[in-house]
Formats: C-alpha cells, structure tokens, sequence
C-alpha cells in the first residue's frame, strides 16, 4: 500500500548546530543582522535549551536578540539511544505560524524555517520567564486564564470542523498526521509506560510504591487510561498544541506566550485544554512543598484553583461566542440546538479526563515536573504526589464518559 | 498554511475513454492482451456503468475478459455542472488493493492503475448480479451475511488501532485524507440536503410530504443527524469502504465481492457496517411493493431480518476473534477488560444510527434507491417509504437505550 509523500525530511547533511554556526546562519540574513546589529563577532551566542527534546540557542546582538531553535535526530534527555525524527522541527514551524496567525498576541513571532538544519528562527521572549517556574516562586499573574483561555479558544476552534470547510480540514490532518513519531511518543510515555513495569518509569520511593502499583494493577483504571488513549488515536478535532504544559509557556506580569508546539497534531480538544489544567493541579498539590513560615501558601492555593475554574469558564464562552459569531452554515448555533450543549459538555469531561492522565505520568512515568522535584524533603514531596494521584484517580474513575457527540 | 502534496493528479491531457481507447490501453500490456485471448479486433467492449459516478467498460475477448473503471472530473449522473475530484479512482485502486490483501475472496482482483487516465483495470466478476436487483428479485443467499460480516470484520479490524502501529496507521490517515472530495459529497448529500430544503432533494410526493418537512423542522431529528456528521468528519477508527450499500456488491449464489471502494477514507467504523445494514432495512421494507398474489414476499421478509441479525452477529464474533487472537500488546483483551465489551457496544449503536441516517438520505435526498423506485404504484411506494422513514427516526431518536441485538 503506497504512502503519502513526507512534506519534509532533513538532508542526509544536517549536523547538530554549534554556537558558530548559529551566528553564521543568521549573518547569512540582512534584516536578521539588521535585527542584531553590529557585526558577527559582537553577537553572543548562549544554548539554553532546558526542555527535554531539542537545543535552543538565544543570540543577543548590540541591537536586539533572536532564538534559533533546532530538533536533532533524537531525544535529546536520553541520547541518541532514543532516535526520534528530526522533522518535527517542520511540523512546530507550520503549527507556530497558524497559531501567530490566529493569536499573535499569544505566540512567539515565527521568523524562517531552515530546512537544511531541521531548525527556525523565532522571535526572543525577554524578559519572559516559563510559567511553571513563576508557579512555583508564588507569583500571581492577573491575565492567565483570559490569556490561556483566548489561546485555546482561537486555536482550538478556528482549526475544527465548526468553522473550517472539509476539504482544508481535511488537508490539514493530511499534512499533520505525518508529525506521527511524536504521537506515538505520547502514547508510549502517556498512555501506557505509567500502567507498566516499564524501565522509564521512576517515581518517589518508596513512599509511593504503593499507587505505582495500583496503577500497574487496577483494571478499572487501565480501562480509563485506555479509553482516553483510543480517543487520542482516533479523534481529530482540531489542530492540538499537543505538549500545552506550563514549561510551554512564558510569561511576565502582563503578557503570555505559548511556545514549543512540536508535538502538534489533529486530536481530540480536551488533550489541550487536559494538558493545561492537569499542569494547575499539579502547581496546586505542589504548595505545600513550597511553604515557608512566613507563607504558607494557602492563598496562593486559592489562586490556582480560581484559575483552573477560570480558565474554563472564559474558555466556554470564547468558544461559543466564536461559534455563534463564525459558524459554517450547518453548525450554526439557530439550527445545532442541543448539540452545542452536548459537545461543550463532553468537552468539559475529556479535558478533565486528560488532566488526571497528564497528572500521573508526571508522577510515575518519565520526565517528571519541577513543581514536585523541587520539594527537596523527600516525605513532604511524596505526600504532595499522593494527593494529587488520589485525586486523579478519582477524576477518571468518576467522570461517567459522555458517549454522544 | 501549507499542505501536504497530492500523492495523484490526473494529467492535463486526460480524456474521458471511448471504447476504442479502451481496447487500445489493454493491447499495450501483453499479460491482458493473452487473457482476452485473438487480436484486438476480435475484443468487444461495452460500457456498462449504471453507477452514478464513473464509466465501467466490460472487454471481452475469445479467452476472457477484463473490467476498465474510468473516474470523470465530474458527477455523471448530473454532468460536467457538478466537478468532482478524478484523483478519486487512484484511492479507489489503492483501497481495492488494501480490501484484496486482507480478504481475496470477497473483492475483485485490481491489476493496473493507468495514472494518465484515472482508470484502473480489474478482475471482471461474471456471471455476478449486483446485490440489490437480488434482493428485488426475492434470491436468498445463503453465505450473504458470513461473507459480508468477514469483509467487514477482516477491514476494519486490521486497519484499526488494535492491530495497526501508530506509525503506519497515522501514515495512512495522512494518504486517504487527501480523498476529500468525496467526504464533502457525502457529508452533503447524507447529513445535510435531506434536512434542508435543498434543489437536489426529491421524494414520492405529495404522498410523503409530510414526513419531508419532519425532517426539515424537527430539532431534536436534527440534533442527531448533526453529531453524526460531527463523528463522520472526526472520527479516524478504519479505513472504511465508505459507499458500502447493496448496489457495490456483487453475487452468486456461492459468490460475494464487494466493488467500487471510491469513498475510502479513514472513518468511524459504524458508518460502513451502517451502510450495509441500512441497505438492508430498505430492502425489507420494500418487499411489500415487489410482493404478486402467488408470493407475498412474507417468508423473504423474515430472511432478510434474519440477515441483519445475522450480519451483526457473526460480525461481532469474528471482530472480536481477530481482537482476541492478534491485538497489539497495549489493546490486547486479556489487559483491555471492560474497554472492548464497551467498544462493541457503541459499534453498534454506532451502526444502527448510521443505517437510519443511510435509508433517510435515500427517501428524501439525491440518489434514490432501486429497491423502492421499482414499485410502480406510487401510493404503495410510499407506504413503503413511509414505514422505513418512522422506522428510521425511531432508531435516531431512541437509539441511546440499545446495546443489543
Ligand atoms: N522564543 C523564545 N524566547 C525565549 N526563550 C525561549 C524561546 N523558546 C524557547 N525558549 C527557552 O528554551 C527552553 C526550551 O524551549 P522549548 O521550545 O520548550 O524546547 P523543547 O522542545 O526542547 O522542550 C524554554 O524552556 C525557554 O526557556
Ligand atoms: N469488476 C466488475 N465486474 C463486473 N461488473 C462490474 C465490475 N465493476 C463494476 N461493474 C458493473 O459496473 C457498475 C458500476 O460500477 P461501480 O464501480 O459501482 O461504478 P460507480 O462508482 O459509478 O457507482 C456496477 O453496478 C456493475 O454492474
Ligand atoms: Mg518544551
Ligand atoms: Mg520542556
Ligand atoms: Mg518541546
Ligand atoms: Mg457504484
Ligand atoms: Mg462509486
């Protein structure tokens, strides 16, 4: 059975790019080296990728500053052990520049694509800051959930079926579902290695050996997991994010910008919007990791989870605003009647559901989250996880899936 | 946004095939022009499609004969006012292949796709009747709903999740996406016209108008119709035939092939074994009309519910056989539990629905059906019709309660 075509492959010459080259790359580009100013040898040159996949150099000239951002043939936080294709480089590219064109306030500006390098050139987000981290300092950001929730709602609405003819969805799950290494990725660390004796795994032990076990043995569980699993398989709803954590976004005090959509696919809503609320419940559990005797945090708890209620409330109405406002003619909400309530319904459910699968990777799979491995007591760590695994556990168990829609 | 190439484009010198032609194609590859047998001139070639799409030419030569399948840029049954996609007979030909891979004996051997012609050449299936004059006629076949449920079982499991690794799966959605066209004909044209007042609507009137503006008013019929098509245009669970009614099958007594898989697409796998039963359903309803005073058609009606019932049945057990005996490791049944009990379930709730939404589309839509338009006596026609639409929108509307056959 034939194949359609990749849309792009690295050259067999591409070579992890050196601090050099990233200079000589950009010098190549008169408005870049307009940008930066000055000439090649006052530029500086800094790697700061802190993800798990990919190298990130910063450049700073006398003028201004860029990022180059490269994905090498495999990940990068295990080695070259674990090959992993390159050309999800073109797939974070493509999807970079759909969401800049939905929300730019939302988006690093996208700037060229180098297919020689399996990289791209990207506005610099200074003096932004990840979220995750701004979480776990205790800052409060005023603009979050009608940020986030603009994101989600543009993005995740403007690329579904509601508002896009068949034949350009269609096309655009053609295009994305060649991004499938980083599917199966997620399925793999996801969906299946937590519920496994997988060599991945690892988690606080043994204070917590008890529930990796549960998730090793409970059917009913695995039942929950597997269901979610097949729905991200089989489910193309919208051009997903596909990695929205709190480490994928950067923010200050007023601005937010989601960046890293390497993993961006067709898929089911509620694994974005999952992906960003399990990421808060995890900032929420993690307090009292992060209590000290002149905070203990209790505030700044009450401020996560008005935001988790938040984030979804704006949400909502975002998204059906924009559905009511620019619906094709056959979603119109005069004439889909109970159907818009049903979805948003199911809508709500899948994204807790994903939220509680997100949660427990974090916990017993691979690449666990700052917000917990930063409790150094290693007791007070575990009894943080163990609320937010119970807690989880229960969401799944208890979120009766909406079978219509 | 940029997509993904087209894996096939007719050429700008296409032109649609003359017999001459036809006989022309076939004498340029010696291994046909030695199964016709004598010298071209010897061949006789007629045009036999009575589809509504393409243009099918038998070639009969004195040892044997060959079918050549032409795909129009345009809807044949309306004419050149109506374009559609000619790229449609390179899927045809890929999903035929697929189809004789995993099930020779129900689908006819493809030889040769012809790309400068969007033609394909294939088994020609003789002395074979298309199903549904069959079911006009009152025959009973005895293998019908063994062979239909293996085709149906052996396509849409090996090309589902369960057996499929992600990779390959997510490479084939990425193929039969760029068949569009064809999902934007059916969308239009069987979840939509039927509940609007579109130009190509047309029913047995004014006996039935009544019922005509049930289906453009009722909400609550609408509701559903719509999640269906939401599913349709979301769901990615098989390679599905996607045109899989009575008239694209062809019998013997002994004999079941299943022809004319244009519609292929990654769908929900309810929408193919819905199409089929559907087919079903009209097939009995129509037997008042076909019934003459020494056969009342009484004993052919209880063979048909028998072949519906049967056909989910058997289905069933060799669906969930292939499951049992070659999942992959993550969806095997032994760690799958409840998951593939609740699979089955909704399959065919799934199924049921999708039947009534395919035998609506048929009453009030474009594209009638032989099985009724046979009944000469439009007062007893619509009798029939009518029975099948209540029949219908009761399964639309209650369809939530049933589980089981
Ligand atoms: N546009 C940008 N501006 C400033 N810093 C960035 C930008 N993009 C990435 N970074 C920094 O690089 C880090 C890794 O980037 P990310 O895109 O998340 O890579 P990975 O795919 O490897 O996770 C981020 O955590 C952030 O600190
Ligand atoms: N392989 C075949 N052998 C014999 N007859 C065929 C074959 N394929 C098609 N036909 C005949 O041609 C008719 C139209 O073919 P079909 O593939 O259904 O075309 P369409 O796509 O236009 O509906 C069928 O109803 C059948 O009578
Ligand atoms: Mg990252
Ligand atoms: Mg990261
Ligand atoms: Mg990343
Ligand atoms: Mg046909
Ligand atoms: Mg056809």
């Amino acid at each position: 059975m034939s194949h359609a075509a990749t849309p792009y492959a690295p050259p067999p010459a591409y070579v992890p790019l050196q601090p050099p080259h990233v200079a000589d790359l950009l010098a190549q580009t008169p408005r870049f080296a307009n940008a930066l100013g000055g000439s090649l040898h006052e530029w500086i040159v800094t790697e700061v990728g802190d993800g798990n996949l990919n190298l990130v150099f910063i450049v700073r000239g006398p003028l201004g500053s860029l990022v180059v951002k490269q994905s090498l043939p495999y990940v990068r936080c295990v080695g070259t052990s674990w090959p992993l294709s390159a050309q999800r480089a073109f797939f974070e590219y493509q999807a970079l520049e759909k969401e800049y064109s939905l929300v730019p306030k939302h988006v690093p500006e996208p700037m060229l694509f180098l297919p020689e390098n399996a990289a791209f050139i990207m506005e610099h987000l200074s003096p932004h800051i990840i979220l995750r981290k701004g979480l776990i300092k205790g800052i409060h950001y005023l603009h979050l959930a009608d940020h986030m929730s603009t994101f989600m709602a543009e993005t995740l609405y403007k690329t579904s079926d509601f508002s896009t003819p068949t034949e350009e969805k269609r096309s655009q799950v053609a295009l994305y579902s060649h991004n499938h290494s980083l599917c199966a990725l997620t399925e793999q660390v996801i969906f299946e290695e937590p519920y496994e004796s997988a060599k991945n795994n690892s988690w606080t032990s043994p204070q917590l050996d008890d529930l990796a076990e549960v998730l090793r043995t409970d059917k009913a569980l695995r039942d929950e997991i597997l269901q979610l699993r097949f729905q991200f398989q089989t489910n193309t709803e919208a051009l997903l994010h596909g990695d929205l954590h709190t480490g994928s976004i950067m923010v200050t005090e007023t601005e937010t910008k989601v960046i890293d959509p390497e993993f961006a696919f067709y898929g089911p809503m509620g694994f974005d919007i999952g992906a960003y609320i399990g990421n808060l419940v995890m900032a929420f559990f993690s307090q009292d990791g992060h209590a000290t005797p002149d905070n203990d945090r209790e505030d700044y708890k009450a401020y996560i989870l008005v935001q988790i209620k938040e984030t979804w409330n704006l949400f909502k109405a975002k998204f059906v605003a924009l559905w009511t406002s620019s619906a094709l003619p056959v979603y119109q909400a005069n004439r889909a009647g109970n159907f818009q309530d049903l979805f948003m319904r199911k809508l709500f459910t899948d994204s807790i559901r994903f939220a509680a699968a997100k949660t427990l990777r974090r916990i017993y799979g691979i690449a666990h989250v700052e917000d917990f491995k930063a409790i150094e007591n290693n007791d007070l760590r575990a009894a943080c996880e163990r609320k937010a695994t119970l807690f989880s556990i229960h969401l799944l168990k208890n979120t009766g899936s909406i079978t219509n829609v």
